[in-house]
């Protein structure tokens, strides 16, 4: 398959992202990714799933000729490893040696927001920025950064932005304090606005939607102002360190657009001196950007050479 | 010049470490680094000095085969070009282009921290760290990150902690507010306790010596603390997000010993959940790591394959 144009005609690089709820599948082939769907995650929420992963994935990929699975938690690009994912109950789990093991077949694993950040990058809205900060913000929040054109790694622990510290961050599931994830997360201004109006809301775009309401703005209003705050220092810091050009924020909250994406903006550029003032924009891909994130590092990392091209895709 | 040896006898490379007071300026040759002397900057503070410098290095590079300077600032390495140095006046300035114009010789221009970081990397306290953060802290502070082994530049725009945002920041000379440079940096320890207690201290290692103080421990304790706090708020960001697994700190303020690497440690760990927990230690290198850093950046950007030996240089 180490052709110099990618998957050859008939063969198949099946792709996954797993999540804790759902995984979502599909097959990328020389025409492109096709038979997106998604199943519910096997095994029992917080307890060891790699047994039930295993056997779901082989039973998905019979009859592909290589696998490629993005899971979110520390992943171990390079040594096949997903040192932690709380919401799969993995720690210290050789998933690509299991999965090859089992299969039979060359397999790929990376990191879930990495992947996003990949995938934005070849074909979203980050194209052809070698400075870009990625940032999908939905139940959590985490990132990839891209500095000079180089993804930051660190065996995994790189861009856990949802997890630095934020003033006003509260403490958070993952035991540390003050994590930004605790405020700006688009659970966490939901839960606020709710705890606040007494008002439940599913996600944060019913309280942006909420924004002018009358009886509901001024919760809303300091839930979002809070998110955004927290969001504004968080950014500054990677502005001062990372000196990207662009900020892709993506997840759920992204849809919010204007009602995220120019304060944010106007209070980023504000509290900037000479730094770099990136522009904060809306990511493109949507809710497959995971998988197409997992077929170009599935071909990146087995040795094709394929560009995974959106207007091959039925997306 | 370029052999896979580096300089081959005979060869020189003449390097500056250009400070808004002093230039320091060394040989690099096939002995190592040799001649280290230190003149004043010429040229009036805060005007552009380009002119003046050019003349000096032409004339103390007179007799060498190249030449490399590193500069504070934010430094194009790649485009040779000065974005901005506010202590020299310069302001989108082709310094390399200049220099070689001057004197006919190859010519690498860098960032004075990058180069520390390179030092401490190749020949200090990070040798063989993937991972790792450098941290001078001075009159200011600035930083430089590795991660996967990649230097992190943005086009000179990465690595400015100085000027990344803490709680208890405040008004920043870079026209900024917040900035952990307000707080943490050598100057700004001085300053806090100077204007607290009234009593003159020249830097952070005499209100370090003044901490267990009967009459001035107390101020000493507010400074230093603040400063620690600020260092933990700061470490924690870059922990999350670059994921390091050492973190270097250089500078005057890393004389303090233990009395700074001891309780940041301490405060960094206990602060962190999942992350990564980098070893905090302080910079081996001394005042000559930005020359030696000049070394290395120019024996690797004009294609010398060189690696500086610190053992054959009199440092």
């Amino acid at each position: 398959m180490n052709t110099s144009e990618g998957p050859r005609e008939g063969e198949r690089l099946a792709v996954f992202d797993i999540g804790g709820t759902d995984v979502k599948a599909g097959l990328l082939t020389d025409a492109g990714l096709s038979g997106v769907r998604r199943v519910p995650t096997p095994g029992v929420p917080g307890t060891d799933r790699a047994t039930d992963l295993t056997a779901l994935i082989a039973e998905l990929a019979a009859d592909a000729d290589a696998i490629s699975v993005v899971v979110p938690g520390i992943v171990d690009e390079a040594a096949g490893v997903v040192r932690f994912a709380a919401n799969l109950g993995l720690r210290e789990e050789p998933l690509r040696d299991r999965l090859a093991a089992a299969t039979g077949l060359p397999v790929a694993l990376g990191h879930d927001i990495a992947a996003v950040g990949v995938a934005e990058r070849r074909l979203g809205a980050a194209r052809g920025v070698d400075n870009v900060l990625v940032l999908p913000i939905g139940t959590g929040i985490a990132g990839v950064a891209f500095v000079d054109g180089h993804r930051l790694r660190a065996g995994g622990y790189a861009g856990e932005i949802g997890h630095a510290p934020v003033p006003g961050g509260g403490p958070c599931s993952c035991g540390a304090t003050g994590c930004l994830e605790t405020v700006a997360s688009a659970a966490a201004i939901a839960r606020r606005f709710s705890a606040e109006s007494g008002i439940a809301a599913a996600g944060a775009r019913e309280v942006a939607a909420l924004l002018d309401d009358p009886r509901a703005g001024a919760a809303a209003r300091r839930a979002w102002d809070a998110a955004i705050d927290a969001l504004t220092h968080a950014l500054r810091h990677c502005v001062a360190v990372l000196g990207p050009e662009l900020i892709v924020i993506g997840g759920g909250l992204a849809a919010a657009g204007p009602a995220l994406l120019d304060p944010l903006t106007a209070r980023l550029h504000g509290a900037l001196s000479f730094h770099r003032r990136p522009a904060v924009v809306a990511a493109q891909l949507g809710p497959d950007a995971g998988l197409w994130g997992a077929a170009i590092l599935g071909t990146d990392l087995l040795g094709l050479t394929a560009l995974p091209r959106k207007d091959r895709g039925p997306t």
